[in-house]
């Protein structure tokens, strides 16, 4: 059986600092980009304790105007625009097309996996360059439930056909290797710079640096067997 | 029958400012102390919803020590432990006696509803001076559900004897007011500095900038029925 590889999206495929320009523009600094991103997430995972479903991107946009009133910096229309759109045009990280290349090449089954609605997550792998690596995007949107929420895991891998046990996750952020691994999922944590794990958490299957090293790993451990 | 006003107690009754000296000497800035908040409520949220409980204490250590891989700037177990130690010694904003004081003088019920342990928020309010203005101190740990999950909110209301849609829940910080609120509890946002709402979470009952003001408006509510 061919493995099944689910690839998160934002901060794993693709480099969210290609924003920067714009959050030094908005709020004349660049480092915004960060904390945005984490009130953001503070927002959706807040939704699924709550069970109070939105779309991605609505924690987007609330998370951008929560940030201009915290730092008392009134956010314009045209602003708040740029950076959403931007979001669907970022570029991929350096070693993402080579990576992928050689895991397909290999023959592993690839999918993407985001919090971010499908129509969003299928123009930002066109836009990236990367969409045709990928049999499926699957987007937590279907079913209603962010990532780390079970379901979007549960519902990607019944989509590929196969077990969680036997698709791996691979993702820049502890929470969603560690929503993977709580459905039975094999898990790769992408260190990107600035990328850490909960000292707390289950160890991930295997971390490696770039999506290269994730390949190198994953051909190792099919030679393995 | 008197009105129960349950108060959350991190950033809401207590400043946490208090541990800016601290983060200053771990990490070389002061600033770093909300960025940790954040971390630590991420933690705290990812494990609600994979119902991975642990005690709070434990998610702000991990936080620390994320933080510190992330700005690549080890911990010393000693700045480990003056942080983790000054979050029991921490000062209530000013605001704090004189409002309690004037709502027990008014003959509404109080009590503390923390996401710390039940020794924790007591050391707290304890070091604080107010821990007498609370019949008693609440802390999720007793459900092993951290708030904004349902459970704390609806055993706080069990406890002090009435249905959660009457009790209040007084918070700085939106999440909570939206937990509470999502099992029916009525609710005041206390707009500390900083402080902002979810633009697209329901409109708190009342919003006031400080503990004081809370107890005019829930004064004149109840002069008004």
């Amino acid at each position: 059986m061919k493995t099944v590889i689910l690839f998160d999206v934002n901060e794993t495929l693709l480099d969210l600092r290609a924003l920067e320009p714009l959050f030094e523009r908005a709020f004349g600094n660049a480092q915004v980009r960060e904390q945005w991103f984490r009130e953001m997430l503070l927002l959706a995972f807040q939704a699924t304790i709550l069970d109070q479903y939105r779309p991605f991107g609505e924690h987007a946009r609330a998370a951008l105007r929560m940030l201009a009133q915290q730092l008392e910096r009134p956010l314009s229309d045209a602003d708040e625009r740029a950076i959403l759109d931007q979001m669907k045009q970022l570029p991929a990280f350096p070693d993402v097309a080579p990576g992928l290349t050689r895991l397909r090449q290999a023959d592993f089954r690839m999918a993407a996996l985001t919090n971010s609605t499908e129509e969003v997550g299928t123009a930002q792998l066109r836009h990236a360059g990367i969409f045709d690596q990928f049999e499926r995007v699957f987007s937590a949107d279907r079913v209603r439930r962010l990532k780390p929420a079970p379901e979007p895991y549960q519902m990607a891998a019944y989509e590929m056909g196969v077990a969680p046990a036997d698709a791996w996750l691979v993702a820049a952020h502890g929470w969603d290797v560690a929503g993977a691994a709580a459905v039975g999922c094999r898990t790769a944590f992408l260190a990107r710079p600035g990328k850490v794990l909960d000292p707390l958490g289950p160890a991930p299957t295997l971390v490696a640096k770039d999506v290269g090293a994730i390949a190198g790993l994953l051909l190792e451990a099919a030679a393995a067997r």
